[in-house]
């Protein structure tokens, strides 16, 4: 019996340049279209699908959609989640390469598995988006948003720099290191991991603070609430020894005095997984345990 | 100018065997009487005085009173905690040797900072207490609760031993280590600390599971819900090989197939500090940062 | 054409109470005996083959031998060498179960790789062996052979225990702990790395020694030379905290005030490998690099 | 009773720009005076002292003396020790600032500490000196020193970096991550150490490979011989996106397809020490052990 769908409009972000994609694109725009549903395609999707198929050509994809589907990696969601922000869409990862912690779903199950999600059939899980704000001499110079951290990194230099955190107001320490992470429960399984933070549960309401290589061995990893306004002063002698990035891409130089402001934004990643989706299973998997 | 105090009933817990807590808890009974306010001691606490003294000889220490404090370090603060668990009374700490995380008054500021407290002058923090329960062929065999730490820990050899650990009935890993601590903010800078867990803000809800030298190098600290239900199954070969630890006190023999439930008790610790404390302030001075 | 072999005894080794291992022994005996190799049983071989083969039933391997093959695992062949390290006799491992760092010809291969190594084609590493004496009020009371890993660990209790450590005489540190780990190189990769220490290269001729979730966070792993005389002094408050274990093998218990002398004893492990091996591509496969 | 000088010629290295270190300076020139040795200074000392002294004005410090003195901290020292490499000539540090793993006297001992010295009574260590040098297209294009480490990091860049390495020939890991380190025993308690290395005696023979946030999160230190020859082939796709930094030194951006290889130098650093010198103590210091 076929259940009707609840979706009325889906968009597709592709990762481009992967000759698998077009392949899998293939199947979810005929899965989609049978469903009867509204299907649009960003650039890569069209780059990679050129001349084909029945989709309109939308390369708008978000403002209209009620589901977008990434293709591609955990990178290309976290694409796809950038783009959608500010809209209130549901977001599906499918991975064409190994198991991602975001993008869930495998090319050679995505028919199977699409054709639940479409009739109602899964799980969503809201990821808290950080917003982040440089500001020099009191005034915003730059606005960012990260789904998995914010990172103040040394730049350009083999010395360390020197990083003085608040916490709400409240002094933390200033810390001399090759940087400091703000990551999200979501970025907890990313670069955070890599450089010694915890693994932080999606559904817990938190931000983790990790210092990079820091020169004092007790400064450690400090998992704080996920409304806490943290800022960072940057001390560095010189101009240009620092930067900030947001989801591994590169945003403003970072001068002596500037303060980065993170905190929580407004929006909420709407994750969408199969139903039964079982997070630790992610992280056995991921991270090759027993 | 006098201004009243808010308690009517304060206890004191004091460290045993040490001569300068006697000198301590003498000026505490001095100022709490010019307060007018009645004083419990716990047996330490007389030993320690012997002969001396106005107060009365209760030594139930926390069903009648509305403040307790602890005399002597962390340790002493984490016993009277205990004492108190089930009493719905604030607990503030004298701390006489090197600053502790938890009994954060110096001897020597003891009557200035007692005196605003007394009168109403000072913060509040709850902290979490967690229950565990050992489980043995689905029966309950013992339960403690703990502020810190609950630590099922390898005992008596020095083969790794198997763990099997749920959240939520959901399946998270099976484990060779030396042993697994579920830790609450309070205790993220005890134990958990030291075998690489997080630092964890105190007013966050959330437990960290932290893995002991565990065989695999991916396993790595968990930090969770604080309304997490915890679950460990043990599958060591042999009895008599691992041991449930509660603040450091030893329990009962965990045996292969007993399961630990580890969860939120009902109860909190009402932490009294100084108006103006700082958590931060606190970590940088312990752990040398800077 | 038949190459002679340069073996003229071989000794076997085997882990007990595996069926697979009895199958194993009849290939390593029937290669054995076509080379015209006396072969000599210890009495878990003896136990798996019952009243099957030609071998003779020397129950002693080791004095008359001059190669020893370890069938089991890692464990197996750390019991074969302390079973022979008072002999100079070579050793080799056949590994039932998952690759080891120690025994690396798996029962597919043995027959090929055995007859080539029969026949001189092989390469030899040595491995140090390690003394460790525990000191009571001036007298030896214990002495043990460790070929990983000497370690103190506390026992039976949960508090932390006290450990000050003199290397050829220079006081390192006094360390509150749940222990200390003397590793060799071969030990590098055993307990030792999951207790946070590196990785030393067996050709090196280093030390390792490595707390046990240390208090004090700056306590990090120290490598000296491996001719170094490592005194360790317990200075645990109760008779009855902690044990000093070799490999694993638990000892003596350590008193308030004993000493553990360690260093290098006279002999050395004679590991063979088949030709080419190559130590860097155990690695990549035990710890899943890449 | 005056006990002669064993040497002739003595060379002052300081830190620029330090109103201290010219009064240091100052002891300094009066003591050698004294003795009859013979002063040279290099440029930064003139410049501290400017139109002060008797000493001979050579800027040419290292080639004609017996003994070098730095005047600064462990960077002075390390900048000292780069300046007489190819010269052989002995190393001693005065430390105006916290206490140096290298320059251990303090100036108000200085007096008393170098008249000791001068007289013969120190003790000597030899510290080995890597040499890295980056090939391109198999020919070489850089060379430099390096008493601390040699260090491939990512530049310019959030991503991650690939770098294969191979000691003597035999591939280690191919590995994801912020770089990597090669240390010295000397460097083992500077960068290295923050990036999660073991503490190396200096009297081992032996190098560290210490990876940078590796993405794996079984990468792990390694130590090897200090006689080993340690390769790293860059594999960023993009050029510019890591630089070879020796001792902290930015050198030559490093392309994909580049491989450095760091070996042993011929060269020593000859560093002095008063007699009774402690490297467990200077550790003890430096990292508030107890």
């Amino acid at each position: 019996m076929f259940r009707p769908t609840i979706f009325r409009c889906v968009g597709l972000v592709a990762k481009p340049g992967d000759a698998r994609v077009a392949a899998t694109l293939g199947v979810l725009i005929d899965l989609l279209t049978r469903f009867g549903i509204e299907v649009r395609l960003d650039a890569h999707c069209i780059a990679l699908l050129e001349g084909g198929g029945s989709a309109s050509r939308a390369t708008l994809v978000g403002d209209d959609c009620d589901l977008v589907i990434a293709v591609g990696g955990d990178g290309t969601l976290l694409r796809a989640a950038h783009l959608i922000s500010s809209y209130d869409v549901r977001l599906l990862g499918v991975n064409m390469g190994q198991l991602g912690f975001l993008a869930d779903i495998a090319p050679e199950e995505v028919e199977e598995r699409l054709a639940a999600i479409l009739r109602g059939d899964f799980v969503e899980e809201k990821r808290l988006i950080l917003r982040a704000v440089l500001m020099r001499g009191g005034q915003p110079v730059e606005r960012r948003d990260a789904i998995n951290d914010v990172v103040i990194h040394k730049w350009g230099t083999a010395r360390l720099i020197t990083l003085d955190t608040y916490v709400d107001d409240d002094f933390v320490h200033s810390q001399r290191s090759d940087g400091i992470i703000v990551s999200t429960p979501t970025g907890s399984t990313a670069y955070a991991l890599s450089c010694g933070g915890p693994i932080v549960h999606p559904a817990l309401d938190a931000l983790v603070i990790v210092p990079l290589c820091p020169h004092s061995l007790s400064n450690r990893p400090i998992v704080v609430g996920g409304d806490s306004r943290i800022e960072i002063e940057v001390k560095t002698p010189e101009p240009d020894q620092a930067r900030l990035t947001c989801d591994g891409e590169i945003g403003e130089v970072v001068r002596p005095g500037d303060r980065v402001l993170i905190e929580n934004g407004q929006g909420r990643v709407r994750l969408v997984h199969p139903a039964g989706h079982d997070h630790f299973a992610a992280l056995r998997a991921k991270l090759q345990w027993g």
